[in-house]
């Protein structure tokens, strides 16, 4: 996160006690077996603790792995260097402590530090991996920035990776938005997501620095069941079923048509902050119309269950449509969309408190919730996935009178990566 | 959180289908039993479900409680009335609401709100009551603001609940300090956590409104033990033991000195960023001198066990104190204070990333990490607690060229409620 090229190293030999060694022989030591287990069997075939979600594989993690209820999303800028063999060693780096740190090792072996800075920051030392994923993804201006190919990479970006339009009500903060290279870190720890992608960030020292980051939650229910975002009602009912390849190859995973992205998908993350001082004084009845949904069950209005299918055809005794015309779930609907789907895997934020002017009536300025959804979705493409859903609800979506795109990004998650590779390793490959 | 007195109620009956009363019936029912059960027995006798901690007795919450793994702690402003019993009504509101929500209950029974904004806002249903503390403070100001007896209560502002001073090298934002009410929500699930202060806000529309917030969260490892903060330093391993309640009495809870205030305890918070892109430059061996203690044990500087004393007359064979004398673990210690101990229950917190300036070399500025320490300190008197320990620190500790301290608060935590009374009561109660 600096812009020097050679950090100062606070060196005070001084300070160095008899006792400091001592420490130091058994410090972030971790159990190396699990690991090397890992890269040496096939994924799939490797046995790994209830705790450890697979690194390496055909697709990247954090995007079919079940969520985990924590998430820290950082965006990075490669500003600090303009040569391709720099982005390429950072993936390289990247991607072999991401292994590691997944597995609940230190980012990289400790030997020989005890004169250096601790190659681990060391709060996550104790802690369970807590099914720690590093999902890795390549911004729009990592191929051409104000018309310039910074790496040689322009020719190579893909169709897909469009910048996003401006929708309508968009209000978005351009230093909170976008980024060269994002890492987002999922797991059941907050402070196991933010220490992974800490260690990241050393790494990339001289190379590339954090542009912003983002913290998340996701709280579900001891049970299991689909989590309740902060409006209180269910967020993911109507996700296509991360079980089904086949549905997944038809939305989510970028097919023969990506070239180096075959394998991959495209994730778009809105920082979406919700007016809840307001919504908390709007009527249940009134809130079910927006979302088109039961608060308590989940269910469509007219249905009795969460998962039974929306019935957008329904009319009421006056006939008025069930669902209204302008409720979000009949709006982001595929059947109102042409047919498109998108993966949520959206986690709420909590930034405290800050002033803010409202944007809809009953108008108010002071301070209120600085707090909301960080949606984040997965799509195989984003013209016909993201965009297409968006513009529809940016303009006709009921709930817009309570939330405010605030942040937007777009990146391209290449495929996973296999042991001895690196992530982006097709990417660079023809080059 | 509005300085509206009557805030619009959005009222769109032509929206209320027939299917809404139906899930009406059954939203945020709950189940009663357990609440009814406790607020009957005896704290101390009733046999509460493991996730559920208790509300009543002599002592508030979230003090002695084993600490949660997530926090959001509140200040409120009375800015809306400036009326006595709008205050009292307001805190015996608060403390039913609080029985009911750390039972894992909605905020307020919910028969006949068909046609209101709902009681609840629903994100908390059907997660567990995850140990939900609630602990309550009153902030110097409430007692008299700019001279001014707001609520005819000078008179009975303890001589304990000091303004804190000014210490050497703070840099406080007056927006996120102080405040004349504090809510601290401790809990398993931060979404509990948000959802029991986003009630008790509701609760207090046209009297009180949110000051500032501060999400929180301490991660300790699965089989127990004092967890690390963001320095990857196990932090808390001083503390008197909550097992002692002669320690207890001694040090934390307020005595007969206190009047109103016997069996409550003052807090102090302060929001402490820490510049952990320059911690993490560091040497390990640098960074166990700053702290006195081993990174990867916890034991003081010479010793091997984490619970082991500090020998602070220790010197090495060059005569020099095997803990330096600007150690943070020396400089804070209570033989160095003149015995003077406090409880610390802090939490880590993470605000993503913002433009930051180091105060100290190596001097940076740009997008650094917005993350540290929200500090949070109970004692029995804050003039022999926090601030003499403070004043030292401030001066003295190493530490100070990693840490800087943006925010401050200081509370008085009256005593526990009795089934039937509410928090704060004896303040009231002669007057």
């Amino acid at each position: 996160m600096s812009n020097r090229k050679t950090p100062p190293q606070p060196s005070r030999r001084g300070f160095l006690l008899a006792g400091g060694a001592l420490a130091l022989a058994g410090w972030l030591g971790g159990a190396p077996g699990a690991l090397a287990a890992a890269g040496a069997a096939k994924p799939a075939a490797a046995k790994l603790p209830k705790d450890v979600e697979p690194f390496y594989g055909p697709h990247q993690g954090g995007i079919l792995t079940p969520q985990q209820q924590n998430s820290y999303f950082a965006a990075f800028d490669v500003a600090d260097t303009a040569k391709r063999e720099d982005l390429i060693a950072l993936l390289k780096a990247w991607t072999d402590a991401a292994a590691r740190l997944t597995h609940g090792q230190p980012a990289r072996a400790l030997s020989g530090q005890s004169d250096k800075a601790p190659l681990d920051s060391g709060e996550a030392v104790g802690l369970s991996p807590a099914r720690l994923t590093l999902t890795f993804g390549f911004g729009p201006s990592l191929f051409s920035k104000n018309g310039v190919d910074r790496f040689g990479l322009a020719a190579r970006r893909p169709e897909a990776l469009v910048d996003l339009p401006k929708f309508n009500g968009d209000q978005l903060v351009p230093e909170r938005s976008g980024g060269d290279l994002s890492v987002q870190a999922c797991a059941d720890d907050p402070q196991v997501a933010f220490h992974a992608v800490r260690q990241l960030a050393a790494l990339a020292d001289g190379i590339a620095s954090v542009r912003w980051a983002q913290t998340g939650f996701a709280s579900g229910a001891p049970g299991g069941g689909t989590p309740r975002n902060l409006m209180g009602f269910k967020d993911g009912t109507n996700n296509p079923s991360t079980k089904d390849p086949a549905l997944m190859n038809q939305f989510i995973w970028v097919g023969d048509e990506g070239g180096w992205m075959k394998g991959g998908s495209y994730v778009v993350v809105r920082r979406i902050r919700i007016a809840l001082e307001h919504w908390d004084k709007t009527e249940l009845g009134f809130q079910q119309e927006v979302v088109g949904r039961y608060k308590d069950s989940g269910a469509p209005l007219g249905q009795r269950h969460e998962f039974e299918p929306m019935k957008l055809n329904a009319v009421d005794k006056d006939g008025n449509p069930v669902i209204p015309e302008t409720a979000h779930s009949r709006v982001a609907s595929a059947q109102e969309n042409d047919g498109a789907r998108i993966l949520r895997r959206a986690y709420s934020y909590n930034d405290g408190a800050n002033f803010t002017a409202e944007r809809w009536p009953p108008w108010h300025q002071g301070i209120e919730y600085d707090a909301g959804l960080f949606f984040i979705a997965y799509q195989r493409d984003p013209r016909t996935g993201f965009i297409r859903i968006n513009k529809k609800l940016a303009s006709q979506d009921m709930m817009n009178q309570y939330t405010t795109h605030v942040a937007s990004a777009i990146f391209a998650c290449p495929p996973g990566a296999r042991p001895g590779g690196y992530i982006g390793e097709a990417l660079f490959a023809a080059l």
